[in-house]
């Protein structure tokens, strides 16, 4: 059974629409990296329960992806995060060197450090 | 029945998630500002059973956003890009004003040009 690399993302976005039972077997599968014999053990079902929930909760998490799109959404706004950061590092370069304006230092900064924030 | 304009907003985010039958009778009522009495006209249900429709819709949404808490975290986002926009343009015009660097005009315009887009 192929990991799905794209399903750890989306389980951090949608991860509490699924069933308690649900997310703890595509947790131990997809962060905890446990074998379906291993999650088998500790949850008393078959291996081929666990194969069935994680498929499952795999086919929930996509289907909350293509109806709501909100993943795809966040990535974006990280990708323009990255380079906001990218041009304000720029100009406090730029003034540091050449200018020594602090309105420039200023709002450099204060471009910088929101665009950090909001990219934790 | 008060609405509730956080209801509006959530309807955005997670309308998606409703069957078709829900989101269309409280997006008749949210968006399209219809009476119960109207909206039990179109659908063929009693104003009561319109009522609990939209009771039910919009419990979902809270419950939605209760566990995802992506429509929070999207408004932190565009209060982020705010500021982030409003320092662009403080730089844009100090650089215009005072100091005539292509380098700051093009790294601001960068800055702000992708905050515009992300605001959207």
């Amino acid at each position: 059974m192929a990991k799905n690399l794209e399903i750890s993302f989306l389980l951090d976005f949608y991860g509490e629409m699924l069933t308690q039972k649900q997310r703890e077997v595509i947790e131990y599968y997809y962060n905890d990296d446990l074998s379906l014999s291993e999650i088998a053990d500790n949850e008393g079902i078959t291996r081929q329960g666990v194969r069935d929930a994680i498929k499952r909760a795999e086919a929930q998490l996509l289907e909350m992806e293509e109806r709501l799109g909100l993943a795809r959404r966040f990535r974006e706004v990280q990708g323009g995060l990255e380079e906001i950061l990218e041009a304000s590092r720029a100009i406090l370069e730029y003034n540091r060197k050449y200018v020594y304006a602090p309105v420039l230092e200023q709002q450099a900064t204060r471009i910088e450090e929101t665009a950090e924030r909001l990219s934790r």
